[in-house]
């Protein structure tokens, strides 16, 4: 049991499966941590955030074992660990939280402001969130298990569904956040812009909170192709017809409730020749356009504060170029940040065991093995319509 | 009684009281309309964002009659007006509403959908807002009366405190909606942007509800004199320390939990040199900056969709350079738009008539005739630490 | 058109349909009111709370004409009717509400301050409800159209949907209201008391909001049935095993995060002897036992002031044996009265036509006649698992 | 050091100072916990709940060591007690809490699920609270104390404010959660049922969170003459004239906006001769009568599951005869339960040290020392406008 297999950055465009140590019960600084448990990894997806940095357009070090979306089950408890015990099949949120600063007492738990020395807000294999080693591995360790852990009621039926509850580690709970911070709810027209997983997942959440119509918009037909599939509408944002008419032609007003942004800083322009091209304030100027006056704009997709990748000086150093007196003049909200995951995830997973959300059908989860990681991130960037779900003990295979 | 008089708008720089139509019972394309009352105007306030017209950074034309703080009794009612009677003395919300429309019904007024063709959110006296006649005037008329006049309970009780209320129709409840969107509550540290009326309406709005400590910065020394002498901390924003090293020199800490923009799109740079030029995301930057993680930003501000006398290209058409991954590193949530008077004003008319809050004082009220708005208009716009209240039929002299 | 037919209370356990006169534009005191409009009656329900004037337990005068569950077309407008056009067809919500006192501006238009001489809250065909005249019947005035009316959007789509959309006057939005009230939210798990329209309409509008999973209770075998062919988990409370123990068998827990009192002050005791007699207090106390510990309470079903038929003698001045120490023990809340249905009734008509709710078939509709009234009226007394709805001019039928 | 003393329940009527043990790292149950710390307790209050035990009204056993109002200093710490320092000051809640359960998670540590075995909730010092000892002594033991502690921030600050800031414990934020229960904001008027100190807590609370005017109602008149000389309206419930006409006389209006019941189930009658005798109920009907439709009514004051002491068969079992027909005709909400003092101890720290609440004045602080304290019970229990602070290490009279 002392060795541990991991998804390693090794730089632009390449990721390799490599030997890592096994997990200490220690935090990034070395300092032993008696509230950290040890986890066998059952599943660990694939994010669109990780992309950011397999592009090389992050800081990312070489050497940085990547994975913040992972299930597990208990093998070794630190000596403070009271609640979770050996044996426990458990989701662990990608925020790493202490559970005792303001922030977590507020349940803001992707701010947390002790876990990471350089900001608020710590994850898992993640550049500038706090050194917490990745789980796309066999083995990793979680600190403040008893606050961080969600545990699953009963390891039978949650085996089952555990294509579904692999969700709740990061994309279920982010697109749900989104939803949410737009003020989805029964009856509302909903408007998500990107059909990656987040996009998927927030258009999920937003039928799980009753909205009475979702619209994906992306450039990628491919994308758009499977969102038809599993029940939502879809916008074209390639072609040269505007947004607004496209959601007119569907609802009859060109205007939604309610908008997410499932794109984040890496967005591309709308139409023809926009789509070929970067324009990072494309989708928030865009959503402005489309929301109706009073709406929410909820913004899950991750805007960075520095991006030397950028294509303009300004991006650079994440200034863009927002269409601001737009939202004002229809007394917009904007809502950001990383998702506290644990405000939804309990909630979540009882929607998951009651059948209400066929979240891994929606986000198109595709399990592989460790193995196959590399192949994974490659088969994601290039825009297929999957989840990628790594399956390192070949439990969701059993399962 | 048929005759009026007002101040209207010749073009930049220049304001003049000139004979005016005595108000009808009719709205700006002419319709008659039972739902309206006329009023013989007791205050009304020059605004901040009156001065946007006035500098002739707005498309207004010559000829349109100014002012949409409005303070009045009640002497010709429409047919359908109810609720309201003849000699009732009655606070205007600036927001022109129906009642009638889905942002109205759900306490948008600010936005309200019918009353202006062009766009969601009407008001009086004012460019691109419906083309309702304003009331810097002798007379004004008011639609939809029922719905939109609050009525103050006692006459008596109301002129003795009628500096005070005249801040009712606009200042103060702008105010306070910046305050109460930022997250202020009891025990609270708030950074108010901006030491102008409505910088200075949110900080006595923070100080009502229960904020621990309130800070307002200027780069205007007189403005700042006077947030001191009603009882603000207060940075000066010309110097070249910054304003987060001021405000930890008073908390301890460089980041407040709650901030207002009370500046808007013409907001100048910060620092010595920065303070002499436009620069209209400076604010909204700083504000990023010094706002704690999950904090909320309060933006009752004005921003433009268009900006015709911008110094730069993109500022023309509302486009910012906005610091947003910074602001979504620390999960902020950004809250914009027109107050929706209705929703605050009984409130905060409650407020003051048991002695919880002396805005006049705050603000600076002055009162002047309506002969001296065009120098009440130009000293303004010098600086002065004042909010000009114009007294049409000499009420308030005498109260 | 100058005739006109209703349902009119005769005596305890008795109604009959009469001619009445044909609506006048006219309050209940008799003054001309510009603001309303005559409908042609669509469609209109019988409510479980007629049948508490019906069954002799309330002061209602003979003569009364029944029904506050209207839907209907436009066919004449009173002079100051502005955005109701002829021809519009329209739910009219149960309350009767000005849209321009303090409890209408904040969107709490079951206690509308103005309609009601004698207390707030106004409804149509109700005792104590203001004197406006029941809508079960071929014609009947609304005031306040403007504020009051909610327009379907297109004749025909609504005509196709006119069985789930003739929901959206109470019965809809109050089982909604309770849901809400309730806390019901994605993941949560339901508690039900009572199996009639309104229990049914909580328990579909919880679906609706995500619930994990919705459990009905009532005494009513029949009841029962329906419930579970339409989707629900099921309690029977006329058995002697306990409300507790039915709940954990379902849910592996006695506790649910949601209560919804559907039942209200005629409420029967729970055991096989217990429910062969009223025990008002049974439902409050049974929920604080089921729900968990701060969980929050809906209670849309009705407790009245002054209750004459009760059978002891505190009940008949409304006062109940209420376990509250209970409930403070486990920082329940309590949320009580009227539905205010415009804050609801505009989502919910989305979530109808889009197809998000079978409401129709959930609650049990069945089309009658206005002269099949007085049937719909005794079947419905003896507990079927239906709702009536009256379809005076045929249209139903046709649809 | 390994002496202690402490305050020690008796009997009815009766406390005594005595040795008890130096307290242990360890729970009621006797295992070793590592998460905890051991205060020398800085001051410690009287509560009025601990008189429900004392009189007898409680199956409090003898031998029971008084006291969940703390504050102290850190002396010793466990090993899983990371955030926490020796020497320390800090703010105990008088929630035992454990961070980790649902209850803790959402916020709700007033029903935390896992420190008392017999039913949600835990506190020091008190029946049926989970057997943890009570901190009316010299020393204290706090269990998960990175979690529950408060730190104040600056040693000699806090010991400067140490009367003031002593009511953070339990009296101010549980006056407080009475008002935001209640719905108290910026112009509301409010009464509260009970001039004891948590009724001036309340009160205190409301002037804080902007209440335009706070009303408090007692049977004794020394009590009331504190309210008025500390700023408050008053109400003279041993008058014959109705509570409802003692409001308007004060409000022009007979209800008020917010209502609190700051007394419980020791509730006497109305009236010159009802206020001679328990009524349990009759709070909470009052507060129907005088609250506004659409009112909340906050209810920090204690009600009971089971009252041995009660006057009548029903009250024992905790069921009291509530007129909820009433508050059910006026749309009422009801929200109870022990306060989750987390949720707010921070921010009224703030407020308490930028001098925006004087706490310690309003509910009549009066330090004595750990051998007055039996004399601070019975002065207490005979009605005393005082709070008394028992000072065991001579830290308060020296501050």
């Amino acid at each position: 049991m002392a060795e541990n297999r991991g998804v390693v950055y090794i730089g632009p465009g390449k990721v390799e499966v490599q030997s890592i140590p096994f997990p200490k019960l220690a935090d990034p600084q070395g300092r032993k941590i008696e509230h950290g448990v040890v986890l066998k990894v059952v599943s660990t997806n694939i994010c669109g955030s990780d992309q950011h940095m397999v592009r090389g357009r992050t800081t990312a070090p070489a050497g940085l074992v990547l994975g913040h979306e992972i299930t597990g089950e208990v093998i070794e408890l630190g000596r403070d660990v009271e609640r979770i015990k050996k044996g426990d099949l458990v989701s662990v949120p990608f925020n790493v939280a202490c559970g005792r600063c303001r922030c977590c007492l507020e349940q803001n738990t992707g701010v947390c402001l002790t876990v990471n020395p350089a900001r608020p807000g710590g994850a898992y294999g993640y550049v500038d969130m706090g050194g917490w080693i990745g789980g796309q591995a066999e083995y990793v360790m979680v600190p403040y298990a008893d606050f961080n852990l969600l545990r699953f009621p009963d390891r039978q039926q949650a085996l089952a569904k555990i294509r579904d509850l692999t969700c709740l580690s990061d994309i279920l709970p982010t697109g749900y956040h989104g939803a949410v911070m737009a003020g989805v709810g029964p009856g509302t027209t909903v408007y998500v812009a990107g059909a990656g997983p987040v996009g998927l997942a927030s258009a999920a959440s937003a039928r799980l909170l009753g909205a009475a119509v979702v619209i994906v918009g992306d450039v990628n037909p491919v994308r758009l192709d499977h969102a038809r599939k599993v029940g939502f509408e879809t916008v074209n944002l390639s072609l040269d017809t505007s947004l607004a008419d496209q959601i007119a032609a569907i609802l009859g007003t060109p205007e939604v409730d309610c908008a997410i942004d499932a794109v984040g800083f890496e967005a591309r322009g709308h139409g023809h020749s926009g789509s070929q091209n970067e324009a990072p304030a494309t989708v928030l100027n865009s959503l402005m356009e489309v929301t109706r006056a009073a709406g929410k704009i909820g913004i899950p997709g991750l805007y960075v504060t520095d991006d030397p990748g950028a294509s303009d000086a300004a991006a650079k150093h994440g200034n863009l170029s927002v269409r601001f007196g737009l939202g004002w003049a229809k007394s917009h909200s904007f809502f950001t940040g990383q998702t506290p995951v644990m405000k939804y995830n309990r909630a979540l997973m009882q929607a998951i065991l009651w059948d209400r959300i066929n979240i891994a059908e929606i986000v198109g989860v595709q399990v592989i093995s460790l193995d196959q990681a590399p192949n994974g991130y490659s088969e994601f960037d290039a825009g297929a319509p999957k989840k990628f779900v790594i399956d390192p003990h070949q439990v969701l295979r059993a399962a």
